[in-house]
C-alpha cells in the first residue's frame, strides 16, 4: 500500500515510522532535512514539494499544527491539490477544526478526492508504540477505504460523525482537560494555602466524586512532585480549546465555562510561552495566588 | 461507646444505623417523627431537645443541611451548646462551610470542648454500607478522639488539615463534580448537534485525558439513557460549589472558573427546583441549546 | 444623484425616504408588498429583483438583518452582483460582522466593485430624524464617494478604518451597551433586595464614576419604571456582542468578559424570545433573584 | 459641634480640614506623625489613643482603608469603643463592607450607640473642594443626626437604604466602573489591532449607546494619551468590586459579570501591584494582547 505522509513533527513522525514499516512510503516535510533524517534511519522515498508528495500515492496523509498549515500545503503550484489525483483520499490527522475541515473536504469533493478528519490521542508515547486512538469524521465508505492506513499506527479507530467531528471530538476532549487543569489549580492553591497537604487532598478526592483523569494522573505525577515534564504544549492545548470554544459557539450552545478557559489559556500561552507544558498552567496560579502546590 | 447524633436525614440515618449497631446511640431530629419512627426499628434512645441529645453522651455527632442548621440547634436554651458536658467532643459531619466550623471550634473552645469538621462522601449507599469516606479538620487529639466513632460508619477516614479543612476539601470535590458537569454538557450537546452520537464521544474520550468520573459513570449511565435519578440534590451540591467558591476566594486564590461554576448552579437551582437531581443540570444546557445528549 | 436600496426595515424605511426626497430611488425588499407599499407614498422605482436594482444605480445600498442576509442577495442569477456594473460602489448599511465584510468586499473587489462597511447608530428616531451616526470601514476614496449618499441620512459620518472596522465599531459598542445592561442588573437586583430603592440608587451612581447611558437613560426610562417598551431587539443584540465576541478573539485578545456577555444573552435570547426587547435581558435576572428593579 | 476624625488618608485629610475650618475638631491617626503634621495646619487637638478621640466628641468619623481597619481601631482597651460614650454617634466613611456595617452596628447598638455607614464619591479633587456625594444606610433618626456633620464635606447626601447600604452602593458603583474599564479595554484594544485609531472609536462611541463615564472621560484622557495619573489606587478598586461580588452574592442574585470582574481585578492587582492606579487594569489587556490603547 502506497502512503504519502506530510508533516514529521513529534506525533508524526513515530506515525510515519510505522507507515514505513508496513506500506511504500513517501515522505514531506517543510524543513526538508527532517525529512531526509527520517529517510536516513526509515525506508521511504522523499518528495521534493508537496505537489510530489500528492502524486507519489492515492492515501495522503497529514499531520501538521494547525488547519492553517493544512490548507497552506494544500494550494499553489507546488501545493497538495496540484498533484492528487481524483479517486484519491486526503486523511487529515492535524488536531484541525471542523469549519476548516469542512470547507477543505468540500474544495477536494470537487476534484472527486475524498476526506477524512482523524486526529489522533495517545501523546508521543502512544505514536511510538502503534497505540494511538483515532477520531474519524466523514462518509462510511471513505473510512473503510482509510482504515487499513490508519490500522498502521492507531489501536482504537472510531469513526464519530461527519466530515469534521473527528476534529471537534479532539477539541471537546483538550477543552474538558483545560477545564479539569484549572479548576484542580483553584482548588488545590486556597485548600495548600488553608493547610491542606496537596498529596492528602488528592488521595480523598480520588476517592470521590471529583476525580478525573487530570487529578488521578497528571496533578499527582507532574505538580505535587515540581516535575512538570515537557510532553504537550500549552501553546497546541491552548489552540484545541480555541478550536472546542469556536465549534461549541457554532453550534449555538450556551458554554460560558468552555468560553472562559478559552480566555485563560490564551492568558497562559501568553505569559508562559510557547515553549511551556499544558500543566505549566497550575504555574500561572500558583503566582497570582501566592503558593506552591507541592508535597 | 455513648455517641449522640442529631440529623436523621437521607445520609444521616443510615449512619446512625451503624452507630446503633456498635454503640449506645441517643437521636434528636427536628421533626420529633423521624426520630420516633428511627427508635422503632433500632436500638436507641430518642432525645426531647438537642440539650438532652448534648447532655447525654461525650461524643456528639451532627449531620445536618447546611453550617446554619449547625448554629441553630447549638444556641438558646434547649441547645446543645447548653447541654454538652466541658471535655466532650462535636463531630460535625454535615457538609458546612470552613468559616463557620473555625468560628463554632472558637465558642466551643471557650468551654473546652472538643470540635472536629469530618463531612462524608459516598452517597447513600456508602453510607448504607459503612463505606463512607471521611475527611476531618482537626487537630490531632481530637482527631484521635474521633477516630472510634467514625469507624462505625465510614472506611476511609483522613485527617487532612486543620479545623474546617475538612469542609474545605469537601466543598472543592464537589466544585470540580460540577465543574465536570458543566464541561461535560456544554462539549456533549455541541457534539450531539453536529451528529456525534454521545456514547460513541463519550467512549473516545474516557480512552483518552478528558476523562473523568463524570464521564465515565454519571454521564453515560444517568443522562445518555435519560434516567436520571435523584440521588443527589442539585441544591445540595449548589450549596456545596457556593462554599467552594467562598472558600478559595477568602484564600486570595483567583478562581474565575469556579466562581462561574457558582453562578451557573445558582440558576440551574432557581429554574430546575429544589427536587432536582444534580445531573438534571445538563438540562438546562440541553434545553438552552434545544437538543437532548441521548443515545 | 441615482441610488438603490435594499432592505425596507425598521431602520431601513426611513432611511430610505431620505434618499427619496434627495435623489432618485430605486428601492427592492425580500417581502415585495412591503416595497410596493413604500412606492405608494415616496417616490421611487420598485425593482423586481436585487438583481435589477443593482443594474438601476451605480450607488447600491443594502441594509439587512445580518452579513448572512447580505451573502443570500448578492448571489445566484438574480442577485445583486449579477446587476452591478464595474465601477459601481456597494454601500453596507447592516449591522453585520467584519470577516464577512472583508471576504465580500474582496469578491467585489475581483469585478471592480467597490465595497464600504457603514452601519448605523440612532435607533429608529434617528434614522426618522436623519440624524444617525455612520460608522465606515473602506478607503478614503471609497469613502469619498460614498459620502454623498450616507449624507441623505445621516449627521456624523466618520471612516473609522479598513474595511470591516465599521461593523466591528458598531459591534464593540454594543457589546459595551449589553455589558453595561447585565451589570446594572446584577447590582440594581442586589440592592433592591437590600432594602434600596433602585431611582435613589440610580441617583447617586449617575452623580458618580459607574454611570453610563444605561445607567442614566435606559434603566430610570425603562426599567424602574416598568414600561420595557420594544424599540431595538434582544436577538438582534445577541447578534451584535456574538460578533464582537468573534471579532476581539479573532484578534487575538484575552476577552473574558466580552465572551461571558456573549453567552449570557445567548441564554436570554433563548428564554425571552426573538420579540424582547434587548433592555428585557434585566428581566432574567429579576426572574433568576426573585425581585423586580421598580420605584 | 464638636467632631472626633479618625484616618488622615488622601481622602479623609481633606475632609477633616473641612471639619476643622466649621466645627471642634479632634483627630487621630494610626501613624501619629500624619496627624501632628495636620494639627501643625489645621485647628484641631491630636488624640494620643483612638479612645481618646472616642471620648472628646459625641459625633466621630472613622475613614479607613476598610472595615478591617475600622474593627481594628474599634475594640481593645485603648479603642474606639471603650471612649464612645452612649448616646453618641458613628459615621463610617470607610468603603467598607455591608456585613461588617450591619455587625458593627448591632455591636454599639448593644451600648446604645448610634451608627451611620457613610462612603463617599468624588474622590481627592472632590474632598479638597468639600463637593462629595455621601452615601447614607442608616435609620432616618441617625441620617438626620449625622446630617450638619456631613455637610461641612458632602454636597449630596442621599440616605439610601438601611445600615450597610451606603457601603453596598459604593460598592456596587466602583464595580460597574470595573466592568467598564475591562470591557473597553477589550474592545478597544481588538480594535486598535484592526486599524481603528482609539480616539476615532471613542468619538463614535460616546456619540452611541455604548458610552459610559469610562469612555467618554477616562479612557481618552488617561489611556490614549498614555498619562495614567495615579489617582485611585487599582487596590482600593479591586477591594471594593470584591466586596460588591461578596454582597450580590450574600443576596442570591446569579450574578456571573460581577464574580468575573471581581477575579480579573484580584489577578490585575496581583500583577500590577499596590500602587497601580486602577486604570492600569488597561495595561494588563494591552500586555497580553501586544498593543497599546493610544491616539
Amino acid at each position: 500500500m502506497k502512503v504519502s505522509f506530510l508533516g514529521l513533527g513529534a506525533i508524526g513522525t513515530p506515525m510515519a515510522r510505522h507507515v514505513a514499516a508496513k506500506g511504500e512510503l513517501t515522505v514531506w516535510n517543510r524543513t526538508a532535512a527532517t525529512a531526509h533524517a527520517f529517510a536516513s534511519t526509515d525506508r521511504c522515498v522523499v518528495a521534493g514539494t508537496a505537489r510530489e508528495a500528492g502524486a507519489a500515492s492515492t492515501v495522503v496523509i497529514t499531520c501538521l499544527p494547525t488547519s492553517r498549515e493544512v490548507d497552506a500545503i494544500l494550494g499553489g503550484p507546488d501545493g497538495l491539490l496540484a498533484g492528487m489525483s481524483p479517486g484519491s483520499l486526503l486523511i487529515d490527522c492535524t488536531s484541525g477544526d471542523p469549519a476548516s475541515s469542512r470547507r477543505i473536504a468540500a474544495t477536494l469533493a470537487e476534484r472527486n478526492i475524498a476526506f477524512l478528519d482523524a486526529p489522533v490521542s495517545g501523546g508521543v508515547n502512544g505514536a511510538i508504540n502503534g497505540a494511538l486512538t483515532v477520531m474519524c469524521g466523514g462518509d462510511d465508505a471513505t473510512f473503510a477505504r482509510a482504515l487499513p492506513a490508519l490500522e498502521m499506527f492507531g489501536k482504537k479507530i472510531v469513526l464519530v460523525g461527519p466530515v469534521g467531528a473527528g476534529h471537534a471530538l479532539k477539541a471537546v476532549n483538550n477543552a474538558w482537560l483545560a477545564t479539569h487543569i484549572w479548576a484542580a489549580a483553584e482548588g488545590l492553591a486556597a485548600l495548600t494555602k488553608a493547610g491542606v497537604k496537596p498529596s492528602v487532598a488528592l488521595e480523598v478526592i480520588n476517592a470521590s466524586s471529583g476525580r478525573s483523569n487530570t487529578s488521578e494522573n497528571l496533578v499527582p505525577q507532574r505538580v505535587v512532585t515540581g516535575a512538570f515534564p515537557r510532553t504537550f504544549k500549552l501553546a497546541l492545548l491552548e489552540k484545541d480549546v480555541a478550536i472546542a470554544a469556536e465549534f461549541i459557539r457554532e453550534q449555538r450552545v450556551p458554554s460560558a465555562v468552555t468560553q472562559q478557559v478559552a480566555e485563560l489559556f490564551r492568558v497562559a500561552r501568553d505569559m508562559l510561552g510557547e515553549e511551556a507544558d499544558h500543566v505549566e498552567a497550575v504555574q500561572l496560579i500558583e503566582r497570582w495566588s501566592g503558593v506552591e502546590i507541592r508535597g
